[in-house]
């Protein structure tokens, strides 16, 4: 930070992010646009970077599209793939740290990693690279780093650990495998493109070297952009449009409830950063397509065909939990997931849900093993996803159709400026 | 076919085929327009089922872009899935009829699945329907049907099974699981959009009642359209540029490869249809990624940044087998990939591959259990890929870092006009 150009890096990165958070239309429309022009007006590339990918235009193709051509900055004030639309792919990993690492070879790995992140989301090429992802643009590629509890006591950091990195509560209809659970550090991987994603996933796992071991890793899917004039709102494989009531980047206590901010002392390297809680949500889709229509409804407490509340409106009409029937019934049932999970019912707690579907085939018995790989945002998870859990685990409808089988949760840190890698200001200070 | 409507159809759409097949520049671009309009001048769509998809248009959202509205008609001379270019997402699934089926059983499912399939493909919903994809355009949706040896024999059909739908000899390099080969009926799904490709597998699941058993399912995937200017001949998960020397549409011979025709008695239902060899062959990352890149190009026999042979020129330049390196040795490697694979090392023996790569995780030991989803189509597999494999088996340089995991060979029957189902011609003559 002692370098004047990092800090004035950082502070148009500052600037342009927080133009993101008061302005979602812009976001779409650099979307639209592909990125390089707009960061390179909002003065948030160092070096031409930015937009600069290297893939041999080729003819008699079809013409690289916005799909392809846009990049989302690796550098900024929080890390990228946490506010960013959730992309058509997604990887999650979690290693742990190999015995005798310590804290200068995680200090390592984390520089390693991000240079690789930042290279890979720019559109260009690590060295020695194994060239999956050659000819694509960035396509939207984020790296999202984070840190289990683990990772503090292998790196001799115990005292900097974050109060509210504390294991999260086991939950009556917790069915958790602790093969997919936990781990010392986690990376969230999202790309429009497949090969993008894959790519990525295998140059962080060779930089990860005899350093760290991969712990587990699973397969995400969004619906891909330009299928649907949907916004983000998408459906989840019950059919449901999933995530009506996130915290809109719009709100006024957006970065209250999501980001990490003013901690001083030992917690202060997290200020900029949020929690990031996984949990892999399997779906019973054979008794939750069997159920009737009305019936699914109920339980949610949406309209599937729009997302409109039962209590009446459309997807972004406030839901009425007072709202009578005509019958003397709730139009928001007493178990519906919206009424159990609202910010009204659990003292205003909130998180920023960010998900991919995921679907590994099918169990011997036939049944899919498809679900959600849930991964839930906010700038303390015991009032945020521990705090809502703890009602649905009691009083949800829909806890019938899932079955929570793996969970995380990890402290991840602020975004890093030119020239920094995630995690410095918790290595080096 | 006594139904004037159903032939006039049928004529238009065999011209709307042949304009593809002879026309590759104009797949392109109906791609890129959306195809309804153009099934539309062609005369193809019957009762107005093309473009009208049922999404419900929202504001605030991206637009939807070519990727979600291009439909591919589901009816034709032959059947979606072949020709067509290889999309984003793709499942493959795998069942055995259920004792006592029978023919009247697999008749009524075939039916109902290409009802189902013809519906999806045009963006509509079925009746009953899960809504998983309903705000998503058709997004370039293909569902293909076959028909494997065991289909025959539980329909009581075996006097009409094809002469050429025989086990595939063993190879002495395959180390194949009978859990994931074989099977009564293959269906591939392709989709541009993930959930489409999700939904569709459901659907039809569903629609498989109790007349068809699951047998294997697996997932694969291709690069995002827009993603990057290259035309179809997309890098695989070793990073190779794949699928150079692929037969062209615009090829004089090209249906005579690929396309059955000319058999009359009881073959001739296999008319317009296709052999379709599918193989997941298990690539060994680790090793490969090990290998410096000049050994890796001298195993291939191409330059694998942008997929040039190694006797020279460009990615399209004819191989030249015969040339020779200054220190006399063969520029393309005795072992090489293309020399083994080349038509001109076996007599001629061609197949259009259309593959996806797939990525199940990890295994236990940490190696990605990842590859490609090898689907091979021709008019005759033992002059195809039996041919080729039984060369490649013995000689080629990349078997070290493959292995062939899974095989089943499927007849896949023409395509069907309205008002048809895909196998009557077999099921109901």
């Amino acid at each position: 930070m002692k370098n004047p150009t990092t800090k004035q890096a950082k502070q148009a990165d500052e600037q342009a992010r927080q133009a993101e958070l008061t302005q979602p239309q812009e976001i779409t429309r650099r979307r639209l646009l592909g990125t390089a022009s707009a960061a390179g007006a909002a003065g948030l590339v160092a070096g031409g970077a930015g937009g600069a990918y290297g893939y041999a235009a080729t003819t008699g193709g079809d013409p690289l599209t916005s799909v392809g051509s846009t990049a989302v900055p690796f550098h900024g004030s929080h890390q990228a793939g946490i506010v960013d639309p959730a992309q058509a792919t997604g990887h999650l990993i979690a290693f742990d740290l190999a015995p005798g690492a310590g804290r200068k070879g995680a200090a390592a790995l984390l520089r390693r990693w991000s240079a690789a992140a930042e290279t890979m989301a720019a559109g260009r090429t690590p060295n020695g690279d194994n060239q999956i992802a050659l000819d694509a643009g960035p396509s939207s590629l984020t790296v999202t780093f984070g840190f289990g509890l683990g990772f503090f006591a292998k790196t001799g950091l115990q005292n900097r650990v974050p109060e509210n990195l504390a294991p999260i509560p086991p939950f009556s209809s917790d069915a958790l495998d602790p093969r997919l659970s936990d781990g010392d550090l986690w990376v969230q991987i999202g790309s429009d493109d497949a090969l993008v994603a894959f790519h990525t996933l295998r140059v962080l796992q060779k930089e990860a070297g005899d350093t760290a071991r991969l712990r587990w890793q699973m397969n995400g899917f969004n619906r891909a952009p330009g299928a649907t004039e949907r916004p983000r709102t998408g459906r989840n494989l019950m059919g449901q449009i999933d995530g009506t009531n996130n915290p809109k980047p719009t709100d006024k206590d957006f970065a209250a409830k999501v980001f990490v901010s003013g901690k001083s002392g030992a917690e202060s390297w997290l200020n900029g950063g949020s929690y990031a809680v996984v949990r892999r949500i399997r779906m019973l889709l054979d008794s939750w397509d069997h159920l009737p229509l009305d019936r699914q409804e109920m339980v949610i407490g949406r309209r599937k065909s729009d997302g409109a509340p039962l209590s009446g409106g459309t997807e972004t009409t406030p839901v009425d939990l007072n709202k009578i029937n005509k019958d003397g019934s709730l139009a928001i049932a007493g178990d519906a997931h919206i009424r159990v999970a609202a910010p009204a019912s659990n003292g205003g707690a909130a998180m920023l849900r960010r998900a991919f579907s995921y679907h590994d085939g099918y169990d011997q018995d036939g049944t899919p093993n498809a679900g959600l790989l849930f991964i839930a945002w906010q700038a303390d998870p015991f009032n945020g996803f521990i705090k809502v859990q703890q009602k649905l685990d009691r009083a949800d409808g829909l806890s019938r159709f899932i079955r929570h089988e793996s969970s995380a949760l990890f402290a991840v840190p602020g975004g890093c400026a030119p020239g920094e890698y995630v995690g410095q200001r918790l290595l080096e200070s």
